[in-house]
């Protein structure tokens, strides 16, 4: 049995568009279970989610309701997405390992994510998250980072800090041993901080890609598998030269995002994240897509990226 | 090490009448932990919890924000919310273990607790839950159950039905033999049903002492310990001849029990959770509460139930 993370982008739970209505959404995860099904059942397994939608729903509910109870801070409305999604991606994890009689445990375990308050992201917030305001009423709120952002209006911004250490690293070590199958890190996980020897919670979002490498690396796991937008990682991305890799390796990897073919907040922490990987001695990180015609992960086209 | 599972009561959270921010949640979980100490650091220990103030804030929270995002259904909200509190949970009981040097993993995991959809409950619900409405706008509401509540309009209900099972029951054992500190089956588990072999998700709330005590069962453990407003069982209670009670035998509970002593939604399930629990091999219950003075465990007044 190898050991693998996969790490589920949003669209692997909502399509781009969608309202995310309970029962869409539980269709989504079943087809992106079909898919992954031959892996999962012949591998040690940790699986990783985004929690960009649910996130800023949950954000703005509770701006909505904020002259009734006191708001709550990031780290915990985090924490409440990892409840939602890692619900919903357990229970139909079990749903569909019974319908093909394999007997594995699932369980989810709430992770926080140690980041470090120096980190230089905190200096320069740039992750958009909440509902948007006009001029008038950013006026009003206290204690946000406010940019304009490009699609509308303004809104908040916080940091996206480097993840440094997964917190529950034993507990998921000891349950993956045992072959079961772990949802974790949800959303890049709940972000803390240390001073002195305490934990903090702190008001961040980390990169999910970024901290499921963390988690693979501190686990020595064999292979991570990235389920995004597209199939294929392309240099010269919607140019003319576009040209779309199934194979990619260390050297060419960090020449390429060295010059900047992969962008901030898409491409761009994935291949970072491969590049640590496989830097600190993983494998193969895998990226691709879920098929909306019931392809198996065997058919697919992919990016593999190795030493 | 004795095998004991403690149910924190939404007190030993949030004080009735707070409104719950975010440093008050962390100062009274801190004071909690600090009482509980000398029991937690000596024994394998299963850490549960009630809901009810913060499944409420985010029932409204959620309809507050219908008309942009689509209403998820209150076994979602049920999973939000142990995010929220387990994450708070186990980050203070981190540092609380860190601070007197005592080293245990602290992990929390999800917790679907499985009911029968013919559960008489679904037939007759009474737990209130979510916003107050006017006569005019439940006309309006579809799709839920509504009484009146006595305190003031009208409200939802949900069916509060008898937990069967903890689905993460093998996960939550192997954790507790290698003696980390688990918190499991937040507010009383998330509810899911069968349909055939497929766990599906149901609104509804499931009592968190009788979920504690299912789990505890299944565990086989030696005690329970229920955090409750106060500190010791009464019969005749808020009456003349009202009488705390220092020690309750089985028998002697089931008599009170059948009289009607203990109030369905206060005493009631508690001492349901504690008759059941011993009459499956347990060897106590204590009921008890959180000293404001810092009194540790075993200077507390309670009641112990016993064979």
């Amino acid at each position: 049995m190898k050991k693998i993370l996969i790490a589920l982008g949003g669209n692997a739970i909502l399509k781009k568009g969608e309202n995310g209505d309970y029962s869409s959404l539980i269709s989504h995860i079943r087809n992106t279970y079909k898919q992954l099904l031959p892996i999962i059942k012949n591998n040690k397994i940790v699986i990783t989610f985004g929690n960009g939608p649910q996130v800023g729903i949950l954000a703005i509910q509770n701006e909505l309701a904020k002259n009734k109870f006191s708001q709550m801070p990031l780290d915990v409305i985090g924490a409440e997405s990892q409840g939602w999604l890692g619900y919903l991606l357990e229970k139909e994890l079990i749903n569909i390992l019974r319908e093909n009689k394999i007997k594995r445990d699932v369980v989810t375990i709430l992770t926080q994510v140690l980041v470090d308050k120096k980190d230089k992201a905190f200096r320069n917030p740039t992750k958009f998250i909440g509902p948007f305001y006009n001029k008038n009423e950013i006026n009003k709120l206290k204690g946000y980072k406010i940019k304009k952002d490009p699609r509308q209006g303004y809104r908040r911004v916080v940091a996206s800090p480097e993840p440094l250490e997964i917190i529950e690293c034993n507990t998921i070590k000891s349950l993956v041993n045992k072959k079961s199958i772990v949802i974790a890190c949800g959303g890049g996980g709940i972000p803390i901080h240390k001073n002195k020897n305490n934990l903090i919670g702190i008001e961040a979002v980390i990169d999910k890609d970024l901290a499921s490498e963390c988690l693979a690396s501190s686990l020595k796991f064999d292979e991570i598998i990235i389920i995004t937008d597209i199939e294929r990682v392309a240099i010269n991305y919607k140019q003319k030269n576009q040209k779309f890799l199934d194979n990619l390796n260390l050297k060419d990897a960090k020449k390429y995002f060295e010059e900047g073919q992969f962008p901030e907040g898409s491409m761009g922490p994935k291949i970072k994240a491969a590049i640590h990987f496989i830097e600190k001695g993983g494998k193969q990180v895998v990226i691709t897509s879920i098929s909306p015609s019931g392809k198996s992960i065997k058919e697919m086209r992919k990016t593999i990226i190795r030493k």
